[in-house]
């Protein structure tokens, strides 16, 4: 056990979970974790991945819980557990039904994507060539998000439905797991224009360490990821930004495919890979698993955070911005 | 506004509901309800049910809300709203997954009858020729109930499947709504076997104010209910009663069809009817509606009740096993 005393919170992660990793996050002091619950499930196989997560808190129970509110987290440190926080990168959960927008948030989901890299019902993903922005039902889809305390999630969306998300929506909106174009341009990395946009209206960032969203990919240094992140504070404050690692561990290959082509496609797509490297790609020796949060508050210090400003980053701010956002208006 | 100081609770309703039943409830003080929202609904219609329902706690947040806890209960009160408590008369909802009773639960289901009837998958119906008891399922079933906090009820089961429930089952039960065969024989009323059974298990029973359970049916008499649950409470003691109206008030003819037929015929099944008296009877003259429960306070003083002995039928002895059934062991 490593547990300091501000929180480290991960804002997003899709393990192959299992009682290592579990245990794992125990060791590394995380003290919550948004983990994805569905990339292309409709209703029905979302709520069977719940009652998979179900099992693991009953068989679990010294290890991980389920948090419902910030007041979950803090709860969860004191016991020594990880909160674990539902979310979808993708609204496939709720098909084309508003109504379980509350039925998913009573189940315990507090993020959702409008889209997953393709055009949804309610907004376009990032790999569309035209964006026409977030769509009639992605308004009304917002609004009820609003309403119940469920964070809007655009990580894997377009750029004009993204600004869009951010002017509609009546509460501060997530990009949860993703980084600036001007240090790594890819497509699933954000513009100025997005970053400071988010900033301005109280949203978050957190920052990716999936190779493909690195400088460098696995090659990446721990130093050139946290210049990174303190030439971002300068665009978007202390206050809006966090970690997203976007953590994979334990998947077979299988399970990125599953990713990038869901049921939409009979033709393989390579998403943010190619033909020559379509698996998982490797991780940056500084970031392999859990445990090694720790290395992040020591690059960020070498960086030049200060120890207030380190936890803000590790933790503080997404405590604050779920604070704001789990509850109903 | 007509609120007592002690608790008004109704074991169970099927009505069609409205902003006017909703206000009936609350002229009549009718602090808790348990509403059925399935009789033969899948999951996924279930759940739409439930969609239904937070349509209405939003549009009447003055009139009603949903309770998941006995304290939810009191708030209500307080407020001057009516709780709503969710229930299935058959398990289909669950369909055959187990792990849907947890995911049910989160949804705010409280009650679950075995089975409605017909044989289920877990328990035999009161109409079943041949009763062999709670199945394989069933008894995990009962174990997952018991764990989260989901009261199982016997009401629609044969007498050996209701007497095996009862003792498998960890927690006591319910017969949320049904009278005594001892003095209005029908299949649907329970045998005084069962009924001492249920009250040494510190199970509950709701008497039904639904003509098919009354001796006389329409014509029965306040006078003649009020004695029956003064011979109740001998046998089964003072704590083990209360009310389980079966108000279906509003609803159409079709939908005693559905709740008669499901889908499991494509006959005609007059359950507690007969071809020439198919559809919902009229209701007596002293139970109309939720305003009517001043009148069983009523007739239960006129039958000798006490004080106390009043305020526990009319709602104390429900608000005592919700507080003792309700949350997870």
């Amino acid at each position: 056990m490593n547990r300091y005393d501000s929180l480290t919170i991960d804002g997003l992660q899709y393990a192959n979970w299992s009682e290592k990793i579990f245990r794992e996050m125990n060791e590394g002091g995380v003290d919550a974790v948004h983990v994805t619950i569905a990339y292309h499930e409709n209703f029905r196989e979302t709520v069977l991945n719940m009652e998979q997560w179900n099992r693991w808190f009953e068989q679990f129970p010294d290890l991980i819980c389920l948090a419902r509110t910030a007041t979950d987290i803090t709860e969860a440190k004191a016991a020594g557990k990880t909160a674990i926080i539902f979310g979808f990168q993708n609204p496939s959960p709720i098909e084309d039904d508003i109504g379980l927008v509350e039925i998913l948030y009573s189940l315990g989901a507090r993020f959702m994507q409008l889209s997953y890299n393709n055009q949804s019902l309610l907004a376009t993903g990032c790999y569309e060539q035209n964006d026409p922005g977030i769509t009639r039902m992605g308004k009304q889809v917002i609004q009820e998000m609003n309403r119940v305390g469920m964070v809007v999630d655009m990580s894997h969306s377009a750029e004009r439905s993204t600004l869009e998300a951010i002017d509609i929506s009546a509460r501060p909106i997530a990009i949860t797991h993703a980084n600036p174009q001007f240090w790594h341009k890819a497509l699933r990395n954000k513009s100025d224009t997005v970053l400071k946009a988010l900033a301005e209206s109280g949203g978050m960032l957190g920052f990716s360490m999936y190779p493909h969203h690195l400088a460098g990919a696995g090659d990446c240094t721990l130093a050139s990821f946290c210049e990174m992140i303190a030439r971002t504070a300068d665009l978007m404050g202390i206050d809006q930004i966090g970690f997203g690692s976007d953590l994979c561990q334990d998947q077979p290959d299988s399970v990125v495919e599953w990713m990038r082509v869901g049921r939409w496609t009979k033709e393989i797509d390579y998403g943010e890979g190619s033909a020559d490297n379509a698996g998982f790609p490797p991780q940056p020796s500084w970031f392999v698993d859990n445990r090694d949060f720790g290395q992040l508050r020591v690059g960020l210090s070498e960086a030049g955070f200060s120890k207030g400003d380190v936890d803000k980053v590790m933790g503080g701010n997404w405590f604050r911005f779920f604070s704001d956002s789990f509850a109903p208006r």
